[in-house]
């Protein structure tokens, strides 16, 4: 049976808690934070009240065009904290005229050459899981949106075994493309935790971080070559392992966010199947010697897959600790070779920084996927922590994620920095006492990604103004202490403010300058990155 | 005592080969190929007669400024063989006006204020090693030309041992950057061809190949952040350890071969200087069994610094094997852990394959550098190949490298049809019997890059003529087996037609436009990539 996609929240219908888990976690949550009395029941489509689409599409294309209110609302937005408000508040205030879901790339083609003609947005849309603002149309642009649904475009076309890589449409979502890639033992690894529900075109779009904590942090170095349509024609970068002609043409593409071509397919790297893991868990009585330890993993060139470093309150609210310590887990894997020196070492280091450490697992010689059963759970748990967020704003809190990211010799007064500034908007917009904690979820050489997560009483009416401010704040912090305004989510609409301030004054003239060539008359994406 | 550098050939002057040893490779060669009666002498300093400069600084730059014979003939061409060809005819037919070494950043914008002004090229230049025509003047343009030294801006100006990256200026040559990072124990570990005679900056302009084999093939990640001076103001980029804001601005001038501005200093990510190294020699009888095995260690995660395979040929010629079989040097190094079962590991992996293994170092708790006099001795020949190139030019040969990059799945059929190709050519010139030999200098999970070596006798008069023949062969054999132009060399004026085949012509709009908005006149290195 198809699932079918939430129209107004995370993933998939029937997937998110139920009313007997959500009793559950608003009581492990009342003791911290203060939720609503009433949990808001969310929206059901007969409440869908949409203004009229404003176009009609030629024959031709009338067959892949959606105009009903469900498809429409569920293409409205992303789905960050702001996006599940609005859709809770019953508002769809700059709903896509149409749903357009061509079948192939002539299919996206035909699609461009239609909102050329009749002077229309296009918002590539891959599974919809932004949160950051960036698939939804613009404000103050009169023109009728278009919002191209990739979802049609979800086959791998070919497969190469002797290269390790194959050729797959833009539109496939994580399961499936594993599921086709099964059959001949590879896999792309790349588990964003929206993985269920975004699209490969998606992940080269945003550069999304995938599970890997070093070394390969991005979907970027799995992309071997790409396909885009643009206004101004095909755009498609030739299939190398490596290259030193001129600036790497895909690294234009990756993180485009849609503004600069429809990407239809990418010839992706993978890879052999793990069979050799080991993992750890060390305990710090202090996040920074945490942090420290994590610093030495990611400077020894072990490269573990797997380096996360979860503060003690965030160790405690995800189940993975008891919140008395700060976690740093330890993971690695092969297809190749036994990983349990490399976990040994690991180990060591993780001791020299005061981490008290749990060897986990050291599946040296395992071959049944069977046995990997605790990594499994971890994933499920990370998987659903979405659906738990709705949840979470369904009882009235501001719940709501950022992260960043920022070279070691500032890390220590960033976090600190950073948080205080969070935590110092929380109170100052009346959405206190709440809780701002922190993860490192990828780690480099020369630093990390910090990740916080932000639970908070929210005004019953006013939360996004409350958030809204908050956020504001967390950028310019970001920005003063020399991070990122995103190390995996994109920038969006929604950190606009954040990127204007961080990216070179004259590498957005070039990327202006990129965009009219493709796209010269600015349909594709207004407002996300630039303003065209 | 200050080196000199070689105005008319590779590297310092002296360096070369002694009469004694030219007569020795000489003798060596012969049996294959035909030398010239009578070696050619290279052309002294009086020799030199250039056209009158056109231009006259302004006297605040003219300190800065060489208009002396040595200096405009050694900034006249980079060091291909075409280059030697030139300078040993005597042919400076298109010298810069002017040699300009400003003394830091401040400089370079006063340089290019000055261009501006008198309408002047302005051609960045670090070591001026270039074997791709990236540094010499455009024909059919009447503009006066400024080659823009950057020598002087030679320093390593401010360390992060904690984040373990360093700002460095963009003129510093290889020895001296490593020179000033040993006091911190740290090292860039870049070990290009011309690690003794180029720069940081030129590394970054043309993504240059470095040493390790394996993961980090090119500079490209060893780049944090980039300052550059542009016509229309500064570029510089955040120090970040990842991003995912956009495109990656550092990754738009990584590559860019001077044409979209001057780059003045980079902040690097560094490594511990290594402390475990084993290393191994495999054998193999067909050149497709070593590429196997290549290739399944360049699949394994194992990540070698070193996995090149050398054909019998090659080997023999290099003096790093007898010529009856095809080797694959295997290496592992680490400051952190041994590295010894990596490389038990990597020999089955070679063994698996057919190869006969004999492990060479296993240096496992060596923690003195004199204990690696074998890597360091094959260190010192790679680094004077070059002037052995400049030997046997003098001998009238033909002396050229090329080198590209392909996918696993097409690798045997390529290497045939571009040895093939290259042999039709060389022989339909006169230029036989001729040696052409392949090696992989770096391999990569889904393709390698293979680096041809061609040694051909030519004709008196006419050699440039032979070589333009055969390399637009081997351009087009490139091209239509679908490789790339340049895996390390770059683009420069050279690779232009295989380059304009390669890249997508709608990215080339993108590249002009992204030049137009930093360099309005065009006086950036016009010609190279593209055309303005």
């Amino acid at each position: 049976m198809e699932k079918i996609r939430n129209f107004w929240g995370w993933g998939f219908e029937g997937a998110g808690l139920t009313p007997v888990e959500q009793r559950a976690l608003a009581k492990r949550v009342q003791p911290f934070i203060a939720i609503a009395p009433e949990a808001i029941v969310p929206p059901t489509s007969d409440e869908l009240h949409l203004p009229t689409s404003r176009i009609k599409p030629p024959d031709s294309l009338a067959p892949w065009c959606q105009f009903d209110a469900v498809s429409r609302a569920g293409h409205t937005y992303g789905k960050s904290f702001r996006d599940i408000v609005r859709a809770l508040e019953r508002r769809w205030e700059l709903p896509p005229d149409v749903v357009v879901s061509p079948p192939d790339e002539d299919g996206v083609v035909a699609v461009l050459e239609w909102a050329s003609q009749i002077d229309a947005v296009v918002i590539p849309y891959g599974g919809g899981s932004s949160v950051v603002g960036g698939v939804e149309a613009p404000a103050n642009d009169d023109r009728p949106v278009i919002s191209c649904d990739l979802g049609r475009l979800d086959r791998v076309l070919e497969i190469d075994t002797v290269s390790r890589a194959a050729l797959v449409q833009a539109g496939v979502f994580g399961p499936s493309l594993e599921a086709q890639l099964r059959p001949h033992e590879l896999t792309l690894r790349h588990y964003p935790q929206s993985f269920e529900v975004s699209s490969l075109g998606g992940w080269i779009a945003t550069r999304s971080g995938g599970h890997y904590a070093t070394l390969h942090t991005h979907i970027d170095d799995f992309v071997e070559s790409v396909r885009a349509v643009t206004p101004a024609g095909f755009w498609e970068s030739r299939r190398l392992p490596g290259s030193g002609a001129g600036p790497s043409p895909d690294r234009l593409l990756l993180g485009s966010e849609g503004i600069l071509g429809v990407i239809t397919a990418a010839w992706m790297r993978l890879q052999d199947r793990p069979r050799f893991r080991a993992s750890a868990v060390a305990k710090f009585a202090t996040f920074e010697a945490g942090a420290q330890s994590a610093r030495a993993l990611a400077q020894s060139g072990l490269w573990p897959s797997n380096c996360r470093l979860l503060d003690a309150t965030e160790s405690m609210m995800t189940g993975a600790g008891s919140g008395d310590a700060h976690l740093l887990l330890i993971g690695f894997e092969s297809a190749d070779h036994p990983v349990g020196e490399a976990l040994t070492r690991a180990a060591e280091l993780a001791r020299d920084h005061g981490g008290v450490v749990e060897i986990r697992g050291d599946n040296e010689s395992a071959s049944r996927e069977g046995q990997f059963d605790a990594a499994d759970q971890w994933r499920g748990a990370f998987l659903r922590a979405p659906y738990i967020r709705d949840s979470l704003v369904c009882l009235g809190l501001i719940s709501e994620t950022f992260e960043t990211a920022i070279t070691w010799d500032r890390f220590d007064a960033f976090i600190n920095n950073v948080r205080a500034s969070t935590e110092e908007a929380l109170r100052a917009v009346g959405a206190w006492p709440a809780l701002v904690t922190c993860r490192l979820t990828h780690v480099y050489p020369d630093g990390a990604a910090p990740y916080f997560t932000v639970l908070a009483p929210g005004r019953s009416s006013g939360r996004l103004a409350q958030w809204q401010e908050v956020k504001s704040a967390v950028m310019d912090a970001i920005a003063a202490g020399g991070g990122t305004v995103t190390h995996h989510h994109s920038v969006g609409r929604d950190h606009r403010p954040g990127y204007d301030l961080e990216r070179p004054e004259l590498f957005a003239a070039q990327l202006r300058a990129a965009k009219k060539v493709v796209d010269p008359r600015a349909m594709l994406n207004p407002g996300v990155l630039i303003d065209p």
